[in-house]
């Protein structure tokens, strides 16, 4: 089954399952509160009106996840291409994001542009000079990671690999957008990877019973139509089965929780030269058999906050 | 004002403002729902009905944060105890915990005792040697972090730091209770952080007119009476301020959302020989001011989760 978030005529949301040309409307205000119910493989598979599709506007696929979990470097070629004798990790490599950092499958995503930095080493020389209090926003360093995103489907703690099979309600599309520079702040990363509403997921979720729990599925990342990341998704050192079972080791796992689990190989800040993303580009994220997500970079007017706030010009006269 | 959130007698929480021997209750479910109202300075110094503190129980004092942030290495002495030429920080080192790892001020705190290994090199190499997706979850390395935590009092993004000022509500105390091998498994910290139900907050929020936003404050950890921690909140690298503007830098601090703001020295795992918690033990954690957690610590029976389980015996005969 393919399912979605839909926004109503009359500004509600409802989760709808897709039916080629059609979406049969659920009783449910999301893809969220769908999988919290217990019993929502056989409401999902049930009727409902029938809207067309292409009448319908998408909503964000998950409103509001508890938990969004990354995977760093779980792609083999993606390890590679920091250097060819990295080591591959022992353990899944986990990091956050919040449910303010997601953003919808067709939103634009706003870009802290304007930073007066050219290259990565001087943004961070500068940010290292800069008081932590008062740091500027701006970064010109943002940069892309297509990723299979795994939908939890019921909660779950210290599964054994049975359970956390079945524990994973199925598969979206999402970009794990990360602001280089911040990034490397420190060695934890979140500053650089929890940045708001700039990651997009969806449209749709995939079911396992349709995709399986270890999908073998073709993943791209597209910048106005070139091909930046082009990989398939059993390429991970982690596959999303041991991924779920490990992280329940130490935490509940819940209906709508996500697991970003990683990207390929070809993200900008390992290219010679490097690749930033920048105002006006287009960036699309697709998995073969689930669906494309596709944003547009818009540069955020920062003038308005306090942090990079000049003093105001006095008025003449 | 000292606020905390009381277990009332028909199973309800209720926010309330302590004074002296009393409670005022007031008209909030807790102290989060409280901090949600933009007004909740005047509602929270209003009257409402008294009831004897003796008389309550304190429910946790944040049920449900949407994010819950903390800080590595932020105090001078315990980035020193890592080595005397460790460098400090250049900008806060963040991790997370997440709603389900905090619990209550008094509640006893499951520790997943027996794992067999008595150093925490065994440990590491063992888990090195199991498969990611069935990693076993025992761990005899949990150990204490005193924490002030800073609780967040109305929503703020890219604060400057007058801003950031008038977004912190108060002060709780917290301990960042941390499994140290799984720390470990990876430079990221996450699966060593955010464990179920293990990180205590509470008992009272102290709010910043009483103890101004840059507290001064004695903190301590005890272990059955014994000081293990024992120094300022003034010895942080970067102080709560700081801290609020850094993090609003990328993404939205909400009313409810906490950061514990760092630990001093005295962790178990840089005492020659290491110390960790054991089962029976009572972990307090206190700051002048404003109160003390006192958590037992009990060993969870682990017998039950798939990912440990032995084959059952079978019955005789």
């Amino acid at each position: 089954m393919k399912l979605a978030t839909f926004l109503r005529p009359d500004g509600t949301t409802r989760a709808g399952r897709i039916e080629g040309d059609d979406v049969v409307l659920l009783p449910a205000a999301g893809v969220q509160q769908l999988l919290g119910n217990d019993d929502w493989p056989r409401i999902a598979a049930g009727e409902g009106e029938h809207v067309p599709l292409a009448d319908t506007v998408h909503a964000r696929l998950v409103d509001a996840p508890s938990k969004v979990f990354c995977i760093g470097r779980n792609y083999l070629a993606h390890v590679r291409e920091a250097g060819p004798d990295a080591e591959l990790p022992a353990y899944p490599e986990i990091f956050v994001k919040f449910a303010e950092s997601l953003t919808g499958a067709y939103d634009d995503i706003p870009l802290p542009a304007g930073s007066g930095h050219t290259r990565l080493g001087e943004a961070l020389a500068a940010a290292a000079a800069a008081p932590t209090g008062s740091m500027p926003v701006a970064s010109d360093f943002v940069d892309w990671e297509a990723e299979l995103v795994l939908v939890i489907g019921s909660a779950v703690r210290r599964a054994s690999l049975t359970e956390a099979e079945a524990a994973i309600a199925g598969f979206t599309v999402g970009n794990d957008v990360t602001v280089r520079d911040w990034q490397f702040h420190t060695p934890l990363w979140t500053q650089g990877k929890a940045w708001e509403a700039m990651s997009p997921i969806g449209p749709v979720l995939v079911t396992a019973d349709e995709i399986g729990v270890r999908p073998d599925l073709r993943i791209r990342c597209l910048i106005d139509d070139e091909v930046m990341q082009d990989s398939r998704t059993s390429d991970m050192v982690f596959d999303p089965v041991e991924l779920v079972a490990y992280i329940s080791r130490f935490v509940t796992l819940r209906p709508g929780d996500l697991i970003f689990t990683g990207t390929p190989s070809g993200v900008g800040v390992t290219r010679k030269p490097q690749v930033y993303l920048r105002p006006g580009q287009v960036l699309r994220t697709e998995i073969e058999g689930i669906g494309a997500s596709v944003n547009t970079l818009v540069a955020e007017d920062l003038r308005s906050f306090a942090g990079d706030r000049e003093p105001a010009a006095q008025p003449a006269g």
